[in-house]
């Protein structure tokens, strides 16, 4: 049995996500288990790093499957490539350790969110950046980031019950101007459902004044959902990078 | 009565082109002057720097129009923001000199084609590119390129009989690679309908080898549409800048 790691990039917007649901067809687990069972004519199953929610999208996600084949990597990924749908791209398949598993190997992740915050219209990217026009505190947002790197209880940042932990390592956040862009990457050991998304939120209200960088300990300290700002919408969301 | 300069960018994947057709919405000009017909409560005619197919992207399209109003610029700029789907932007707004005329002042344009030629998937930039994997003698583009440049009857380069003169001049054809993409610009004082499609589909049969670039003398002056190559799709051409 062959273990393989594929590297894939999606735009999520017309997906439920990563994690496949019963028989439906929209997930991009979903579309990948299909193709490759097809593919190589037997049942296969695949790992990802992580799900992405509903509408997220990835640079480079990363997952791996086994399979019992005598293809070469380069005629198998030549083969992905030709039957997947043009909003998933295959990047890079290869064969991987016996033991590495896309999401167990997993020793950090980087997300970018993407605010596209002028007046001017941004029409040709206007499906990966959430658009917010108001003027935002950056400094003061940064401020408010600082306070939420290291190793956390996050459950005030999470969008569901945890039965496990909810410790987790933020260990970079940085906020980038990039022309009418705010970009803002975290980086960290693992995250949590929705984690991004509402410590986005949460730095946004500090842009705007509503919440002050210093709250930051408290929001931590409250293991609350609701100590803690909105969630910032999928759309601008992009799994960046997955480091082993 | 002011005469208004509006610069505009568009995704035009899922409009009929520029021209306005009967009472049709989903075309860019109808949707322009419904708008300002209703904000300026007068009924507005816009011209175009010119037309752009079914599927043809603008960078910065020009366009003019005449209206009764005392809304300062600034003003009514963000309230057409405001009420643009959001695949059509409005980037600049300006009073303009009584004479001027979006089409008629029109001293030159720039058009861009691009070409995803690479085996890699572009997930992100899929609805703006022209997939093309095969390689691609680009040398030799360049070379037929340069054999069209000046001012011709680009007549085998148009889509549809002419009644008026053919004749354009054709100042400068650029091909650059960037990284997968394989993007031709080209400026001239003017193109006839589907020329610039026309021009690269037949560049691009140059490439594949299946044309010789000493070939385009003769194609030229055979004035006939079947003498040049296929018309390469609308969704890699994008209007990228009209000058005055």
């Amino acid at each position: 049995m062959r273990n393989f790691k594929l590297t894939l990039c999606y735009d999520g917007s017309r997906y439920k996500g990563w994690q496949r649901q019963g028989n439906t067809e929209n997930t991009i687990q979903g579309r990948l288990e299909t193709l490759l069972s097809r593919l190589l004519e037997q049942p296969v199953e695949i790992s990802g790093s992580g799900r992405t929610d509903a509408g997220v999208h990835a640079r480079a996600q990363v997952c791996s499957f086994r399979a019992e084949t005598d293809l070469d990597c380069e005629t198998l990924l030549a083969m992905i490539r030709r039957y997947l749908p043009e909003d998933i791209g295959a990047m890079a398949l290869c064969d991987a350790p016996e033991r590495f598993h896309a999401r167990l190997s997993c020793r950090e992740k980087t997300y970018v969110y993407r605010i596209w915050n002028s007046d001017e219209p941004n029409v040709f990217a206007r499906n990966y950046l959430y658009p917010l026009r108001e003027p935002l505190d950056t400094p003061a947002m940064e401020q408010a980031a600082a306070r939420l790197l290291g190793r956390h209880d996050f459950s005030s940042f999470c969008g569901m019950k945890m039965k496990k932990s909810a410790v987790r390592e933020l260990r970079e956040v940085k906020l980038e101007r990039l022309g009418g862009e705010l970009r803002i990457s975290l980086t960290g050991d693992g995250f949590l459902y929705n984690m991004v998304r509402i410590i986005v939120g949460t730095l946004i209200e500090v842009g705007r004044g509503e919440r002050r960088p210093e709250d930051m300990e408290a929001v931590l300290k409250a293991r609350n959902r609701a100590a803690a700002g909105f969630t910032a919408p999928a759309k601008g969301l992009i799994l960046w990078e997955v480091r082993y």
